[in-house]
């Protein structure tokens, strides 16, 4: 007997990949220029120039022992206190070098801090539509993950749903804001009440209850009076998990890190955790060229407008034939309501359309779409049309 | 409460740590010449020009999107076609690109197969001394670690012993050959009894038992007569570990892969149980750029030859002293038989003489220090003499 749930794990194919499949094979058909796809969440703009100088650079000019060689399994101490000065001077925050452990990229930051902070049978509330891999995560740290549905027409938290879902066995809630796949920006508001929840359900059963933030769109926003609110200025019991793969086009690499807010009473013991569960998981440390990299470019993106652009352009097309969407501030996606009640049947149908959309059910989020804009101006524009007869064949 | 286990895993420091830390002390004490650090299995030859070069050719040469994007949770196809085709070349195997699974290096390669193979309660043999991470992946895979100790006077695995460890809840046994920390390379004849033994009990309890092999050492042997065998022609139900952090001096890189023998009736089984496994491990890819480079430096190594001739000069001297040594085949390790019967004590005493060895105990070894001679030759002359003393102090 293998591990069945792991063999499963490994065979399941999740309908994104299964339209992954199906797209390279139409494309092959009917010409790659003729196929719409917006099934994946890859960057489609470089990473910035600064990025390949910064690489090359370290890499002409470090010995290469210590350039290769293991960091501590917390990272290099040099980048950890740049990130703790960078985040202090945009938050307000007063972190130190010690509150931060780099990781190989945000799903490795999720799984090393719900295997610090989860015992079996543990809750981890989260928000529906949500990234499908919390729930894999949560499960693996012997958690079960508590979806509760966002509110219907902004997708922003349902307070009164999450206050109904705490029971004495919720050890966290985790967000993810800028949302896959709603692209919804939780508000300074949003984040109070939030708080104010989890303080007093802390204090109601005597257990800590953490918040997690999961942020690696949180440069992704395209509007200036949209600001992404930093958790730990909002509660004490707070761990955000952050990725260069989006902000920096670098998600094939592996590099992010887990800030531990040290306003908690309890911050070495949950520091602590970190580390075993970054130990037992088998994080030796994050890529060592990568956290140099990091070093240098920490305060850089790529070039985000297009994203933008392709929003606007979208968002407005799809409403002018009669969709109904949330505008997103952020991310690059857009979560779109199905106009028959069956998700899954209007991604059928668009493929008649040769449009490829991947249904909210993945998300936890039946009766809607998600179309991720992460793709070429010029894809958008040869799509539209398919997009308004689809629309229009419910009519 | 938090994982009370991960709170203790990132707490406790390993006894190499704690020297470590004491090394720093005293280095600052008394100048850092005059301190004979052997306590660390870091590569202290640099990694190939060739490294260096061809990253930063790939990184100047290719579309960054393309680069540093997503790759399969298996790895780039074309690199995993290199490795079979060169594995198939070097040992007659007839692998293809679907047996390999790229990883974050060699723990990742163990937690992952573990995560695949294990169920709870499920027991995993290995041969001591050991690399006491062992203990760490196959707890968190819910298994129990069962070391067996290896004969006392060539650390070859004891065939009778492992024989009588083996019980229904065996399900793998895991070998590591160059070994750390004996320096000892498993025998064709040593694979061929293990190969038979894992046969009939495997037939017996009517459940398979795997052999994974731990294979980070593997290019270092020093010894043109000395060839380490390849697990996958002795035993169909095989798993190969390979990491590049010691034949590459890659190990903050973390780069390696898992090979799994296609010879084994149940081999799509246990592949989608490496697939699930990184996946809820959180491990998305191995490091892209580290991809591509390997696609083009798989057949290089660092030059090794360093080390070959520390274990020669050490080895000679060493015995010359009077202390009882295995003669190391490969692996940049010396397993020394500690003049006292409590290896600590004697490590503890060694500090008066500014060396710096770990005591077997960490290993399952008991009555034996580890001395890594990954160090410069200087070192070696330098610490010659405190070796000597060290020694007559027990006359």
């Amino acid at each position: 007997m293998l591990n069945e749930k792991n063999v499963r794990l490994g065979k399941v194919r999740s309908s994104i990949r299964e339209l992954f499949e199906y797209g390279k094979k139409r494309k092959a058909e009917i010409g790659e220029e003729n196929v719409y796809d917006f099934s994946i969440g890859n960057p489609s703009v470089p990473a910035p120039e600064a990025v390949k100088n910064a690489l090359i650079s370290v890499l002409e000019n470090t010995d290469p022992v210590a350039l290769h060689g293991y960091t501590s399994a917390q990272g290099d101490p040099e980048t950890r206190k740049v990130l703790a000065d960078y985040t202090n001077s945009r938050f307000g925050t007063a972190l130190t070098a010690e509150c931060f452990y780099l990781t190989c990229g945000a799903a490795a930051s999720l799984t090393i801090t719900l295997g610090a902070l989860l015992n079996a049978g543990d809750e981890v509330i989260t928000v529906a539509p949500f990234f499908p891999e919390y729930r894999v995560f949560t499960e693996h740290a012997g958690g079960r993950l508590v979806p509760v549905r966002a509110a219907e027409d902004t997708f922003a938290p349902d307070l009164a749903a999450i206050e109904r879902a705490i029971t004495p066995a919720t050890k966290a809630v985790l967000i993810n804001s800028p949302n896959n796949p709603s692209g919804v920006v939780y508000s300074d508001g949003d984040l109070k009440a939030l708080a104010a929840l989890l303080e007093k359900y802390s204090e109601k059963f005597g257990e800590p209850i953490y918040l997690i933030s999961d942020e690696p769109y949180r440069e992704l926003v395209f509007d200036k009076d949209i600001a992404v609110p930093y958790v730990m200025n909002y509660y004490d019991r707070s761990v955000v998990c952050y990725s260069y793969s989006k902000s920096l086009s670098l998600p094939g690499e592996r590099i992010g890190y887990i800030a531990v807010n040290n306003k908690m009473a309890e911050f070495s013991e949950v520091y602590a955790g970190i580390c075993g569960a970054g130990r037992s998981l088998g994080f030796v440390c994050a890529p060592a060229l990568f956290q140099q990299l990091i070093k240098r470019v920490y305060n850089l993106t790529a070039d985000i407008s297009v994203y933008k652009a392709n929003r606007d352009r979208l968002y407005s097309k799809l409403v002018e034939f009669g969709y109904t969407v949330v505008k997103p501030n952020g991310a690059f996606y857009m979560f779109v309501k199905s106009p028959e009640p069956d998700a899954k049947a209007f991604c059928e149908r668009a493929k008649g359309y040769e449009l490829l959309i991947v249904a909210g059910d993945d998300f936890g989020a039946d009766g809607y779409v998600r179309i991720s804009y992460c793709v070429s101006p010029e894809l958008i524009e040869r799509a539209l049309p398919s997009f308004e007869k689809l629309m229009k064949s419910y009519k």
